[in-house]
């Protein structure tokens, strides 16, 4: 079955259609000329969603949280969407969901969009395609964005803590034995919550916790730390209530537009980084680029000016001629290995 | 005292003067125009040198055999040049070699170079400063260079493998425990040392290596192990016939010349990614680009719409505008951290 073209996606997803919202997320996470053209149709369409991250270690409850919130925002009338982002993934579309079987209550709810994303040669990888699949799920009317990540590596923590509020899941025992990202994760959280608060070690646990908020220093908003026993509901009102009071604090500051305005100068920044990395590829490559470095290897071109001829190749186009490509340009070895 | 211009400079070196070369050797690691025009100057005088690479954790003993390698040279007639290079270091020229009392033997013999260098806003870093100074010394008339690295990471790998032929140096005992990089150093060495041979678990060191040389599977070259006591002299006859060999082997074989294309195809390659990631970061700063962020905020550019324009203005320019900036464009955070 083909796909139908990208305006009509678009329309259809603004109608409230499940199945062209899923059709446009999966435009966006494969990249190419589709994914940029959904990008342009969907923009203007955006900006009415709050987006709220969800990241911890495997295990730690993250989805039975997200269950929980998606419960809090249909309880208010509202739509939400769920991400949920797993950049060790190869699959997508659907891999994860078999998981999820905890958010079956919702599965049927016209009101709630869950999709699942890995990196599937995106330009820019999964920081560049999950705003964009966000941007799909804004623009179908879902005012809460649910972003969970699988995992604490820097990927997840980057994606998760690219939302308006984020909330870092830990667990009883969090600050024992080796923890990796401890400070990323602390940097990013919005909200704490200690989920399975009903095992040894809550009041540790809490108590590391403000510590290191302690020695992190002054901020305007110190994330509150919300015990949860999540498979019970206990705890959710008050996550709730941390989540929407964070909401509050950044739109009575004006903290929210300056956070968006920071993520967009940084889409921005790796989609150039990401296009022009991607042309180094292309011109250091094929017959002219052997040549060159035939030439270099005969001693009529010094290093610098084979750089500068491969540059100059690129000249006037540098800025038209760059769809995204297939494959991730992040991921060119040619700094890595020494050989 | 101001800096003789580069022509000079380079004109003086190819006559043996040392203190030349350490200065093209400082202009070459600080980077900007001069650099360029120091590596123009320089690159139609160089090719004949020999480099080895020298690397191990620290404490290995790699200055001894460095120190008695340049014996070995010497007793050959030839001249040799030595790069100190240490990328953790915020110094360079002069400041490793404070702890190099062992090579004093040869600081005063006219026939020996030795400089140490550091990163110091070099585009590219290291791994494009280095085989530049590795050029001042091949054109000054060293038949031979030596590059030691201190410690074992994955630049100090990549810096020592760079080289015609590697030594990497381990210890007795080197199989113990946590070994960082140990795969990096198998993947690069084509002459093991295990110095301080004279300590206990030499065999064992030596039965781990010819395992894990068992397992890299078939190649042309297989590495010899020499065992050394590089302080009493013991075995470097073996290491020097050890190196010999493999550079016969190299130039029997037309490996020689192979890896020497490879070496400047990456070089080429990591020049050209340097200088467009140096022109990414500078369209993505400044008062256009904050109109055009500012644009995408009120939704009258989408983000991709937004990098093609700054794109387009690199425009006819992308090859010939970029000169070597003052810091390393691969530290650009613009990935890095989530907000």
């Amino acid at each position: 079955m083909p796909r139908p073209p990208v305006p009509e996606l678009v329309r259809r997803a603004r109608a409230g259609d499940r199945g062209a919202v899923a059709k446009l997320i999966s435009t966006v996470e494969a990249g190419g000329p589709a994914a940029l053209e959904a990008a342009a149709a969907l923009y203007p369409h955006t900006g009415r969603a709050y987006t709220i991250g969800v990241t911890g270690a495997p295990g730690a409850g993250k989805s039975t949280l997200v269950d929980a919130l998606i419960g809090c925002i249909r309880a208010s009338g509202d739509e939400v969407g769920v991400l949920a982002v797993d950049p060790t993934s190869p699959f997508s579309g659907g891999a994860i969901l078999g998981d999820r079987v905890r958010m079956q209550d919702h599965a049927l709810d016209p009101g709630v969009s869950i999709r699942s994303m890995a990196t599937r040669g995106h330009l820019g990888g999964l920081a560049l395609a999950t705003p964009q699949a966000v941007r799909v799920l804004d623009a179908a009317g879902k005012r809460w964005v649910l972003v969970e990540t699988v995992g604490v590596g820097q990927v997840e923590v980057e994606v998760a803590g690219a939302a308006d509020t984020t909330v870092v899941v830990v667990n009883p025992g969090w600050g024992d034995g080796v923890q990796a990202n401890k400070a990323g994760l602390m940097e990013i959280a919005d909200v704490f919550v200690v989920n399975k608060a009903d095992r040894a070690g809550l009041d540790e646990t809490v108590r590391d916790l403000n510590l290191m908020l302690d020695l992190s220093g002054e901020r305007a908003w110190r994330p509150p730390i919300v015990p949860t026993v999540a498979v019970r509901g206990e705890g959710i009102p008050e996550l709730w209530a941390a989540i929407t009071d964070h909401r509050a604090h950044l739109e009575a500051t004006g903290e929210l537009e300056r956070r968006r305005l920071e993520r967009l100068r940084r889409e921005v920044r790796t989609i150039v980084t990401a296009r022009l990395a991607e042309q180094a590829e292309t011109v250091c490559s094929g017959e002219r680029f052997e040549r060159l470095v035939g030439a270099v290897a005969a001693r009529t071109r010094d290093p610098y000016a084979a750089a500068d001829e491969l540059l100059a190749e690129l000249g006037a186009g540098a800025g038209a001629c760059c769809g995204p490509g297939p494959s991730d340009p992040a991921a060119d070895p040619g700094l890595a290995s020494p050989r």
